[in-house]
């Protein structure tokens, strides 16, 4: 009985979880489809001209209870499906999952925000393991690679960015004051980030002459400063893909190594490799 | 009196598709004189001003037509010229080339947007064809190898962009509301693409302290976010440019080239170079 | 006596300057949140609706003046702890711990703006000191070598900017004039920083179909013109980047160091490494 | 007689255009001097409340006056002072020396722009000549060097923004129509050279959601876009550096090169270079 148990779960993990097998591949394609067309509902139903109408009001309702329905039985079935139930669930995918499914029903006891369902859109980053393009793993790997090596440079970069920005902001709110919509420190400071990226929505904007000495500064340092991440990226994306690209092979004669992936002989003694 | 056909055909070809010889050298610059010329009568009469004008909207009226007729002239000749016609109508230079001329007979038949006709500034990529200058050839294939060879990870940037900016907005329509812009969530997601490509219209800024905290935060994200596309194209022209500096030099043995400049052996056969 | 004072002096140095202790570490780690928690204060006391609150008003102002004087005492630990006083006052972390204190004493005799206080926030760099984890030591002098070493070039880059925005400047304010809010030069240079950072408020735009051909070709230039510092970090980086990569084989003949990983002989005195 | 005049010209060339004695340098500073000075007069002279005022609107005038007369004075000795006044006159210095002095006796008979003295500006990038310093001259020629290397992939990209924004542009006339900002198809080209760029001043804003897709795709392929300038720069100035930086000797015994600039034997075989 209890090894009849353990394959039907076995089974229903390779539907569930894998996508190697017709089943899983099925299923996985029909969720990702699943997922598009409930973030999409959720996204038309809070377009006030749609939501309003007598017809589509309604229909959004409904659709959204199924698209719950059906990923709560998902989320059992994975639940079911894997021999470590705890595991899954606080792992990213298990609490994407989880928090997909959790507006719905959150509204039913409380006035909520269900729209925050949207969250379902992560749920689509499964994407690339149905796909299972080799190509795409590895360039999404080797991105991940690069901004994982480059983790400290940039915590560094932006501890310096922190500093700037608030120093920026006080400044402007001195010199600015309250009157030129630079109303408090914090609000200084939004502006200052939106200055030195480059973002420039033009909501606060300097008034006085000195104020537009400071940002005129400010924009030329963000003209250098957002040269930083660019070149510790490049430098990094580099880095990962050179080491990716050498052949760790050392030749048995001479013992050099450096040698093209490709390479079928020693480059330097034109021994076999 | 097929052979007089086909030698009447060859010559046209000559005509109309190269431009080696003096005429269809001639017959390019002409072309590539009015192309620019009927783009820019589309423009002019695009003006309110200018259209409205007693006398030059009647001549622009006047331009059009003409443009238009000579352009169908060549598209007859171009369909004459090849061997293949249907294989030109499907290329994109031949879809380019009818698109150019169906927008004004269209506004026969129906009031249309002739305006459309404004995509004849597609046919001036032939210029590049034109030119034939080594140089800039040389450069169109090595930018469109580039990102050619970038595309995987060009894609799952995208991917990772696109969950995070309709993550970014379901989550400033919550937190900003309908009242302050955000009216819907594909409003909000549009003010996402806004922020983190640092375009920043301001049409759309968040209003509340903690729409501003999440603003900023989008921002430094977009900071970072900014520098992996110019990373991946620099690394990959990087390789595209070093990978043809390569040593030119065959192998005399086996014949294949690709070798480092340092190399002294022909790293496939063992051969000295 | 006096060793008996060197020997107290030695202990506070340890303390108030050095984190390899524990209650070195213990004074470095409640420093950093003083501080953190002291630049809150100034921040929030700032926005209006806090400040006039009866309640949080005068705790501002409490906890404001507590901060400045714990700070004076720190300070004054930190001179005594000093054999030189005068050289720790003048360094970098003596004037910005002078600074941090003197806006508060300072509004004492005049109405001043204690909102300069938040110059404390340079404090916080000491961070780094106190992680003392080499990754982000390497991380920031990387950094710091990079943009040393690209000190001319950038150098370089600015005049010729100041140049183009002064020119850019001065032809959009004759071109636009002052009834479109190009009011004087010294705005529309203002003006060409906006437009050629690519930041661009929108609170000066063209209005003129000649300004607004300027301003496009000013874009397209900037566009080009961003590249330059990102192109000049990412190279330093990848050059300095590399050179810490270096073989660390020393030479057992001459002890130099600095040669490539490919190395068989040292390249100073030829021998073998 | 004749003699004398050559060396008085020969005294007079090494103080005009040179800077290596003392009195040369002399004229060289006190020239940088009245440059910025003159430039900031007619900056100053263009703010409203300063040309207003009693006192200062005259004082500008007498400056401007002043400065043009020493301008002036400068330009005739640089005349007389090299061989060939011609070569020099239409130089690039020579042109801006004479456009430096046209703006204000043009303003004499009739009413001109003299605003446009402010190219005198450009007559300041004599500063690198005067500094000479070999740091500085080093950084601009590789700067120079990288542009003029990526010429011809920076025209390639060129065409293809110009034909990209055209196209983008004639579509949002098409799609936002005239109602909603986008008044003709040049300014609709405006608007997608401002969002392609993401300097996004706000001026012009999508309002259909068609609009408000096609703006957020552009954005998103701007992203790219921007992505390409910057790899093409940062690999040209590698190249250059590289190049630069390289040891052009080749090993006498092995005959191998790549050697490091610093190098005194030949890292492969041990024998002196």
């Amino acid at each position: 009985m209890q090894t009849r148990w353990q394959r039907i779960r076995h089974r229903l993990h390779n539907i569930v979880f894998e996508s190697d097998t017709w089943a899983g591949r099925a299923f996985d394609v029909t969720l990702l489809i699943l997922i598009v067309l409930s973030v999409v509902t959720v996204m038309l139903e809070s377009v006030p001209s749609l939501a309003r109408d007598r017809n589509m009001g309604p229909a959004f309702h409904l659709f959204e209870w199924a698209f719950t329905l059906l990923f709560t039985v998902e989320f059992i079935l994975r639940l079911v499906a894997v021999r470590n139930p705890l595991r899954y669930l606080f792992s990213f995918f298990g609490l994407v999952d989880f928090l997909a499914i959790l507006p719905a029903y959150l509204s039913l006891f409380l006035v909520g925000h269900h729209e925050l369902a949207v969250i379902r859109i992560l749920r689509l980053l499964r994407i690339f393991r149905i796909l299972k393009l080799h190509e795409y793993t590895t360039a999404a790997s080797l991105l991940a690679d690069s901004l994982r090596e480059s983790r400290a440079k940039i915590t560094v970069f932006f501890v310096a960015i922190f500093t700037l920005v608030i120093t920026l902001g006080a400044m402007m709110y001195v010199v600015e004051g309250r009157t030129n919509g630079f109303e408090s420190i914090p609000v200084s400071i939004y502006w200052a980030i939106i200055t030195i990226t480059t973002v420039g929505y033009g909501d606060i904007v300097p008034i006085t002459p000195m104020g537009k000495l400071i940002a005129s500064l400010t924009m030329m340092l963000g003209y250098v400063i957002i040269a930083v991440p660019t070149g510790i990226v490049a430098v990094s994306l580099t880095g990962v893909t050179n080491r990716r690209g050498l052949n760790p092979q050392a030749c048995p004669n001479c013992g050099r190594q450096g040698h093209e992936p490709d390479a079928v002989y020693c480059k330097y003694c034109g021994h076999k490799l």
